[in-house]
């Protein structure tokens, strides 16, 4: 990890951390990710000063474009979607390493045009034989673009310098799927080249996961079956498909996002503590976790599917999924999804783990509620507590970042009176810190070659198998429930919660 | 406990608890207690609906007054002080119940004359010969006013009835003298006949310590030497002695606040859960924990005195301890006491509480900060980790009445930074209920015979065996360090908590 500043000591990490000569080629440049998160990502990156002076980036795609046009493009997206102000001086200096390579993935050509444009990019701009290739593509054209690159001598590091790959989501629609995306990847590029991103783990407020739990001593006592009752992630989005019919028909809420992003929660808030940072420590535990989890043995009783149904948002009318264009009318995509999960360990043994995620939902929010059990004996008069709940712990992943506590406290009068109360920390108002976007964090890492932040291939078939079987049931039993949009989900999921004499959240 | 109120079930403790017919008698009704605290705490009962609607309230002072006199003053008191707005029925009701009685402490006739208004006031009033006897008189005045109520019958409850003494402190300057002022008022009252009254035990934040232990899961996990480093409890004050020379000169920091608001913020913190609130298992375990308070073994090392010097405050300048008015110049009376003390038992081994009050500084606020110990491992880098202070969890008694909790969350950014933050519970922003002053509810619990949040003699004289042996070392041992006004006491006292490895809380 070198710096590109000789007065900054790259073993602080206090210390901003700067990647050195690199570049980054993006396959699928026009796609919507790419236009509304890579590329103001990579700006942000080099206004803030992490991006070395001669950083590079190149565009693939079937567009009959220039250097010029693909980097007005990147212009465009990055005044509309930047973090940070537009500044001349770094848009000028970033801008002198945009190029643009047109050709589709079958293209032989095109690919050596690519590689060229690379050793010329290493000359002109030093960027020292080190490039990541970030595909932004469907997962059908994996096998082509990867073997392509090897094929043309990409994926191979000259002396002393690297290769990366970075995959974006979904890895496969199951175990088997899964398996042999990370076969045909591991053909061409190492294990460690290889960085799979979910962008939920470039969230601040999930590495502060991490922080919270361990550098604290508050928390990590109360951390387990013998204090805690339940723990509840939410991932509430309150807008229907889009326009991402086609992908999402035949997909749905969980493959969507519970096998990703909220098995990944899942992880970070049950996994021991690791012995450090560094990545191979911190995937053992996740995957420890994930081995240990448990499904239902009922799971017609502990999982619940549902679809939205026409309703009101926002004061504003939607459809019904059905109605959605491009999707069957007899679609049985689960547009919201509830898992209860077991973690068979010693820390959480018999504690339950609800899951759920939905589209069309009172509103967006990601959190996860750490749910204490009720004190084991109460020297209060049972009338002094009766308006008094459990305490929790909720993070909140998103929006108004941040933490709350639940904890009764008395009601002031002149009996003793005990109610719930709420302290709260929010980023927002602590911190003068603009927080980073996730992907800015993601290509960073990237560039460092810090894997901390990216599941591991174990990672996805872990969590591919325990929600292929949920899946197969799904399957073969029945259909969603429609529950109207705007509310928050379908009866059984009430249902099921009210069965273990809990209930859902309303955050 | 019989309620004034038929559609109230005395029984349901959410609903208020209102006292039954009653009176109060004031011994020194014409000081200041009286008139800013007494006075406008019984008429905010009243207001609240609190009192049954014959309550009484009897003046006794060296005065020559009539009836319409006293309540003529109580009523500016009244205007002046009262926490909830004048309502014009509520006093015109109050007001008839109210009686003077002139004479002092010596005068037969003047008893004679108490008892028949007594009387009087059960025939007029229905007060059912329900009365406590407040005695807001220097404690020198205790023998012969307990001695003229037995004389007089005034002690003796008629069948069916109470009566009840309630006493301001200073209970006694040492253990000696409480133990003498104990056998006096014994050889008139029972014990469960007299209220001694400690204020701070009727604040609001002083009870929610109770609650805020015992009716949650998530803190008392934590309570322990396991995982407290230390306790700091802090009484600041930021006035002088304005016009209290007469009583404080000789008497200091130590014994006006420290014997007993501190002592009893200790025992509160540091006590094991009672089995239920009754006052017995209440005593029981505050007095346990200071049965078990151990003075350090090396009293000048782990004991400061202050005496705050001319200076600074709130942009005025202020006289030193020594110019002020009716203050011998040679004086060694603390206005700063700072004490280091240990709890002998499994819980607390180990751990020391570090008690200070003070006059004259940097603002006012008294706060119990329980610090935790760093967590006993971290992952993270030691650079990441280097602006992280200890976990701590702070009960702000007054001013801004709440709960704050500091630990380490991530600083927003492309690096693992940890940095404290807090989150906050403030009583003015969680509850619209309005607190009563700690008098009003100290005064309902004593027409209620409630006993809980009084402490018993037992406390009182184990608090003077805390204290004696410390203001014997300092007898003995040269005089207080001067401090400037404003500032936050001597250098000693930081010297003090420096040769520990620790520093006070700047509140």
């Amino acid at each position: 990890m070198s710096s590109a500043n000789p007065l900054r000591d790259a073993s602080d990490r206090r210390l901003p951390r700067i990647a050195g000569p690199s570049g980054l080629v993006i396959f699928g440049v026009t796609g919507d990710l790419s236009r509304k998160k890579l590329m103001p990502a990579v700006y942000d990156l080099a206004n803030r000063g992490l991006l070395p002076p001669g950083f590079s980036l190149v565009g693939f795609a079937r567009r009959d474009w220039a250097d010029e046009d693909f980097a007005q493009v990147v212009h465009d997206s990055v005044k509309e979607h930047a973090r940070t102000p537009f500044r001349e001086e770094v848009w000028q200096q970033l801008s002198e390493g945009m190029r643009f390579v047109p050709g589709d993935f079958g293209d032989d050509q095109a690919f050596e045009k690519l590689r060229a444009t690379v050793d010329e990019l290493d000359k002109a701009r030093g960027t020292g034989g080190n490039f990541a290739f970030y595909l932004s593509v469907p997962p059908k054209f994996f096998p082509s673009v990867v073997q392509q690159l090897k094929k043309h001598g990409l994926s191979d590091p000259p002396e002393g310098s690297w290769r990366r790959a970075v995959i974006e989501k979904p890895f496969g629609h199951d175990l088997a799927s899964a398996q042999e995306l990370n076969r045909v990847v591991h053909q061409v590029f190492r294990s460690a080249e290889v960085f799979r991103i979910d962008h939920y783990l470039g969230k601040e407020t999930v590495q502060n996961i991490l922080a919270l739990r361990f550098a604290n001593t508050m928390f990590e006592p109360l951390w387990n079956r013998s204090y805690v009752d339940h723990v509840q992630i939410t991932m509430a989005e309150d807008i229907g498909i889009g326009g991402r019919a086609g992908y999402y028909d035949g997909i749905g809420a969980a493959r969507d996002v519970i096998q990703n992003h909220l098995l990944q929660l899942l992880a970070l808030t049950a996994m021991e503590e690791p012995s450090c940072f560094e990545a191979t420590s911190l995937v053992q535990e996740k995957l420890k976790v994930l081995q240990a989890v448990r499904l239902p043995g009922d799971l017609g009783g502990h999982t619940v599917r549902g679809q939205y149904a026409h309703g009101w948002q926002g004061g504003e009318e939607v459809l019904g999924y059905l109605e959605e264009e491009g999707i069957d009318a007899k679609s049985r995509t689960d547009t919201y999804a509830a898992i209860k999960l077991g973690i068979d360990n010693r820390r959480w043994a018999g504690v339950p783990f609800y899951l759920r995620a939905g589209k069309r939902l009172g509103r967006r929010v990601t959190e996860i509620a750490v749910v204490f059990q009720r004190a084991p004996h109460s020297p209060f008069d049972n009338t002094a507590t009766e308006e008094l709940g459990q305490n929790a712990l909720v993070i909140r992943v998103q929006p108004d970042e941040g933490v709350t506590i639940r904890f009764g406290s008395k009601v002031p009068g002149t009996s003793m009176e005990i109610r719930d109360v709420t302290m709260d920390f929010a980023y927002g108002e602590s911190f003068t810190e603009s927080s980073p976007e996730a992907y800015e964090r993601l290509i960073l890492d990237v560039l460092l070659g810090d894997a901390n932040l990216f599941p591991r291939p174990q990672e996805v078939e872990e969590s591919w198998r325990i929600l292929d079987p949920i899946e197969e049931y799904w399957d073969r039993h029945g259909k969603p429930e429609q529950y109207t949009a705007g509310t928050w989900g379908p009866k059984a999921a009430d249902e099921m919660l009210a069965r273990d004499g809990r209930s859902w959240r309303r955050p």
